[in-house]
């Protein structure tokens, strides 16, 4: 029997077809706020969920279930008039013919809006690819939390030191907020929670490196934070190395440009992210490994193709030659921007530029310790890390998400625990170089 | 390079070791409450973490995450005083020699307590083993919940009415305490949540099928109680067949021994468990596929060895001539029982046989509904179900999975919601005759 396999959206006559690829910070604000009245809205991601990406490192680290930084996206837009969700993973755009092509069937646009964000970027480093973690997705922020604690589970297991310390030693590339959040709450892992739960472990042994290319942390931030952040690190324990560039990882050893080398079963891949381009676009198209966009988020050849969050550059803004910093802030923003423009396009009225407004930048270190640059101050300490939770929290989607996620912080914080150390999918390394058993 | 592998447990002389295999209700009494100043005690199970088996269906239906039902195992025994806890998978036991084989290495035992509870009894019927989704553990209630998501994308993209219905059928097999309150969460999800998420699916296509072996549900209630919820689960448009046994399930088709057919992608397997036996025990010792215990619930013909919980089986017991009923009170009281038995061993004392006190039974069907058993009374509807989760809040582990699920009991209860309807890990049907792409 033949099933019949399509995308089953119905054309409607004198309504023109948005579709927007990717239901990130970017393409759900579309998504959200587009006048349904004048478009009909399609709207694809590969998960059938929204994810709040700055709390992954929460997932990894046993803090969250993934219910605290995930929505489903049918519970966000709640209203279908000429609203259509679909489920499903774009393969391919055909320009000519205005067609997107997909695991689920093909479907005609009038207008399209890429806002498929980011990947891990590995610099074309094939083994760092094979050996490492990523920790992009709630999957994998999952997988890195079971592998922590099967490592733990197998260092029990042998009285090989050097295989004990191998197997307790964490090595995080990349020194940005999430490398950052990351090193910090793996330190306060090691400080309240593991050596409770692995009493006959000598915890001396885990050792948390965090290694940066560049000559300090969190370069997107200020040298002031970047000092504070890197205080509080140390003060934690964690290892830092700077103008330390990865040059190779065989799944047991890191080694670096300057010969260092450090043996470590658990490398960690936060050096970078690059843009989900979608197969479809010419070579011009593209540069920095993003989408070339004008002023208007437009890609510069065609008239219905825009670009916007993570997978969007623009080249010619002076003020940022290497593109927007690829965070939630100018996603959104690009994102209400678009919108309004789509209502403007049908009034026929002149569209302004984009204009990105820095609201700050912040990072948490751990317990009490936060860093947060504003235009005009900068925070460290108890404040900061109150307002780093406050508006993390009002950032999430749903009065839900927002009820669970504080709820188990403030277990946490009283019980100096991180509780969801659960194992439910163990972390399968095919790759059996790492294997104990 | 040779690793050394082993379970890594020091012996220690004038201290007898009790392992325990399994973490469930029965094996966590003894291992929480065995005095460790004389007995070593060595926990093994295949998880790191204690599942509250009652509640899997709220997984399995998008209301609860795994982190309300399951406790790490590390965190609910702190004091590791000579309490060991390894995570491994027992392949065999070497009874002459006193020995437990696993996949982390071997290891010498004085007492062995079996408490390995049960698994999933299709009765030889390998095609519905083979087709149908079991939901004995937290992964396959996560399963179980991608897939029910999966079937409402995929039912959107045919219009093929028939394979649109076979997507949007349940049918659950087994009207026992799981399968009557699966069906109503079911239920409850086609009337308060589904119709609301998929506008485009016509909800009427959804019909859930509750299959039970025997002339009624809830076999090992009361009369008044099963009858009560037969009408709560056909007022929720629960379609129940008594008296049908399930014979053969293709992936497509349920065929029963009255020749009734039921088309659909989706059978879930309730129907019945049998004892998780390891292998090493002879024929004489298993009897209905559990393990034979006396009495006392030693394994029959060895002086060292007890099984307690699901897979303990006294055919002596005229109350019970067909065993306990494989459900956490039994295990409980057998847990308790034994670390008594195992004192007063110490003692010298003599030891009373276990009795089994029957402190009632319990099952929910949905918002406001739910039937008790106690002792000397029944209750049905709003106060049978707020003490349904009353018992339930109280029976999880740890002060935080409780406030966990509490919160998210009241939200779903004001929202008339399932909240955590995502996919994160998406069932792969490797079977491809159900495939629709």
């Amino acid at each position: 029997m033949k099933k019949v396999v399509t995308m089953n959206i119905p054309t409607v006559k004198d309504l023109k077809r948005v579709v927007i690829i990717g239901a990130g910070f970017a393409g759900l604000q579309v998504a959200k706020k587009l006048r349904r009245d004048k478009f009909q809205v399609v709207l694809i991601d590969k998960n059938n969920y929204h994810t709040f990406q700055p709390l992954l490192y929460q997932v990894a680290t046993a803090g969250l279930e993934p219910d605290s930084i995930a929505h489903s996206i049918r519970n966000i837009i709640k209203d279908r008039k000429n609203f259509f969700f679909r489920l499903a993973n774009v393969y391919y755009i055909n320009i000519n013919q205005q067609k997107i092509y997909t695991n689920i069937g093909e479907l005609n646009y009038d207008y399209l809006i890429i806002a498929t964000g980011s990947v891990t970027n590995f610099f074309g480093k094939k083994n760092i690819e094979y050996f490492s973690l990523p920790m992009k997705s709630i999957p994998e922020a999952l997988d890195l939390r079971s592998l922590i604690l099967q490592d733990f589970e197998s260092a029990l297991l042998t009285n090989d030191i050097k295989e004990k310390k191998r197997l307790m030693t964490f090595v995080i590339v990349g020194g940005g907020p999430t490398g950052v959040e990351l090193a910090g709450a793996l330190a306060e892992m090691k400080r309240y929670v593991l050596p409770n739960d692995y009493p006959d472990l000598d915890i001396k042994y885990m050792n948390i490196h965090l290694l940066q290319a560049s000559s300090r942390l969190l370069d997107g931030m200020s040298e002031q934070s970047a000092k504070e952040a890197y205080k509080n690190l140390e003060e934690l324990g964690v290892i830092i190395w700077l103008n330390c560039l990865v040059q190779d990882y065989d799944g047991k050893i890191v080694f670096t440009e300057n010969n260092k080398k450090i043996e470590s079963a658990n490398v960690i891949w936060a050096a970078g992210v690059k843009g989900a381009i979608i197969k479809g676009f010419a070579n011009e198209d593209i540069k920095r490994q993003r989408i070339l966009v004008d002023d208007y988020l437009k890609v510069i050849k065609y008239d219905n193709i825009f670009a916007i969050g993570d997978v969007a550059y623009n080249d010619q803004n002076k003020s940022y030659p290497n593109g927007y910093p690829m965070t939630a802030q100018p996603a959104i923003q690009q994102g209400n921007y678009l919108v309004k423009n789509f209502n403007y396009l049908l009034d026929k009225n002149v569209i302004k530029p984009f204009v990105y407004l820095n609201l700050g930048s912040m990072a948490t270190i751990g317990r009490n310790k936060a860093v947060c640059d504003f235009p005009f101050f900068k925070l460290k300490g108890f404040l900061a890390w109150i307002i780093w939770m406050f508006v993390h929290l009002i950032s999430l989607v749903g009065f839900r998400n927002r009820v669970i996620a504080l709820t188990n912080w403030i277990i946490q914080y009283l019980q100096y625990n991180k509780s969801v150390r659960l194992i439910i999918r163990p972390f399968n390394r095919k790759k059996n170089h790492l294997k104990i058993n």
